[in-house]
């Protein structure tokens, strides 16, 4: 593909996309670390992307997508949609590009994701949710600035930059010696990450883990076609996978790749918190815990040497408290 | 020096014993990762030691050790003294060589430390802490068994191998283009780390931190003389810095390197544990905040770019929970 085509913002992501988006975050980025888990004698490698600037492996596809934004664009500035992660990556990467940045945060957002944003720069406005139309705030926004909108995962800049998790976790199997085939379980939303894994990884297995009552892109494809959420009421502990619907471009590249899929309950996330807690030491929300969830629930079966993504680690200490449950 | 000379156990530990050390962990560990922390506009580069697999970073001194064993000595096993971490880090080392370890351990040591070290295969012996004597208890095993006795902080190799910490933080600095002096703040217990890093970084300015009441390596360098602590039974969340006096081996290498020093409050270890855990998504013991908490009290104020160790994460949830303060 030409450089033009590459930056096309109608085209379809591809993995010379995610190539490209990989020689842009590793100039900014050191990799997030690969860690061991056993879990029933076989080791699980996690990859912990709460250890990222922002908390989270969504900086990755944001900085894709806005350092490639041509001057005139990037005086007139970015707007994002996100409960609290992606937010955070457009903000950080407007930030160190010297973009001003706007993002349309649900109120019921973590604290600590809406407080970080706005330390990050950004200005936020907040939506009722549900009830309000974050896309029509949003919208609205633009048509005002005629800034760009950075979605949070319908944007083939964000499919490919997710995407470069898959080529760290794997350059990294194989500086360990690791070789042979992988299965990747990865935490689903809207689909910009399992995406971009796929594209990346192409002989990879596939799997996704979505949460009770948020399940639309495993309905999706068990239908074959998208359907969205069908109560956007259901409570869930992942505000981070809280997508109402697909999107076609995420839903067009895993309809032929997700070899399985599960639907993890508040208290299988609970448990993945607490044993990443015990046993790695590390703070994963409820969000980012979603594909350890479906292992450790024996939920998706690893077919080859797994890799799962602890996607972020932005999760207010009030509910981190009660998720671990200093009793359970 | 001669081969010979590195692995003499009567030798002074060396800078030249810290690189043979770099190597042999260089081969079985990656790097843990350097993170940057903003505290009031300054970057301190803090270095995960939870990452490592035994969740702390007696694992490099416990490697060092063990694997220089003699064949003879292998066959006689080990025995360790300590109140968790390294008694991992002894266990972990001699399961992976096919060693028996025996560890002596505190009946009121964190859960989670007991339960990992038997996890790893090492028989635990209690004891009751303050009141019977831990040292005699080892000699009394070493005397029945043959064994080697891998002594948590008063050992060449154990010195020399926690200073890889030091070459792998420079390194680290070095790969993101910071240069310049450093100035290394470092969690204090007996003084195996501090000793290791004034070794590793002969350029580096050197602070330590102790807990309150567990100060002693900081009286005994302002007295000019190795001091015990003065009450065995003073409270404190830090089971990891708990040693009541520090032996000629550590305080000859450090009398004339600790350029300031801080003694900090269980106040200020919960706040840094609360930072650590809202802004790098890690998990820190106590012990292993006491450099941070130095730092963020303005106890220790850097005089070059500051590196500090997050020395472990071995916590039970109950004293997690209880130091984030869900409310505070």
């Amino acid at each position: 593909m030409t450089e033009q085509e590459l930056r096309d913002p109608n085209r379809k992501p591809s993995r010379e996309g995610v190539l490209r988006a990989m020689a842009k975050v590793a100039e900014i980025l050191p990799p997030t670390p690969l860690l061991p888990l056993e879990v029933d004698g076989q080791t699980v490698w996690c990859k912990a992307e709460m250890l990222q600037p922002i908390g989270a492996f969504k900086i990755r596809g944001a900085w894709h997508r806005i350092s490639d934004l041509t001057e005139e664009e990037r005086k007139r500035g970015v707007v994002g949609v996100s409960s609290g992660n992606h937010a955070q990556g457009v903000a950080w990467a407007a930030k160190r590009l010297g973009i001003s940045a706007t993002i349309v945060m649900p109120e019921n957002a973590p604290k600590a994701k809406i407080e970080a944003t706005r330390a990050l720069g950004a200005k936020v406005v907040l939506y009722k949710r549900p009830g309000e139309d974050r896309d029509a705030i949003a919208a609205e926004l633009i048509a005002q600035t005629g800034g760009t909108l950075v979605h949070a995962f319908g944007d083939p800049w964000v499919i490919e930059g997710q995407g470069t998790l898959g080529l760290e976790a794997e350059a990294q199997l194989t500086e360990r010696g690791i070789g042979g085939p992988i299965h990747i379980i990865a935490c689903c939303g809207g689909g910009g990450l399992s995406g971009g894994l796929a594209l990346a990884c192409p002989e990879a297995t596939l799997s996704i883990a979505e949460p009770e009552g948020w399940d639309d892109v495993i309905r999706s494809l068990a239908t074959g076609e998208i359907v969205p959420v069908i109560d956007q009421h259901h409570p869930t502990p992942c505000d981070a996978l809280q997508t109402p619907r697909t999107y076609p471009i995420n839903f067009d590249i895993l309809k032929n790749r997700v070899a399985s899929s599960a639907v993890v309950t508040p208290a299988e996330i609970a448990a993945a918190m607490r044993v990443v807690f015990e046993r790695l030491h590390l703070v994963v929300e409820p969000g980012g815990a979603a594909a350890l969830a479906a292992v450790l629930a024996g939920k998706v079966v690893p077919v080859a040497t797994p890799v799962i993504t602890l996607s972020g680690g932005n999760v207010d200490r009030e509910t981190f408290v009660r998720m671990i449950g200093a009793a359970a």
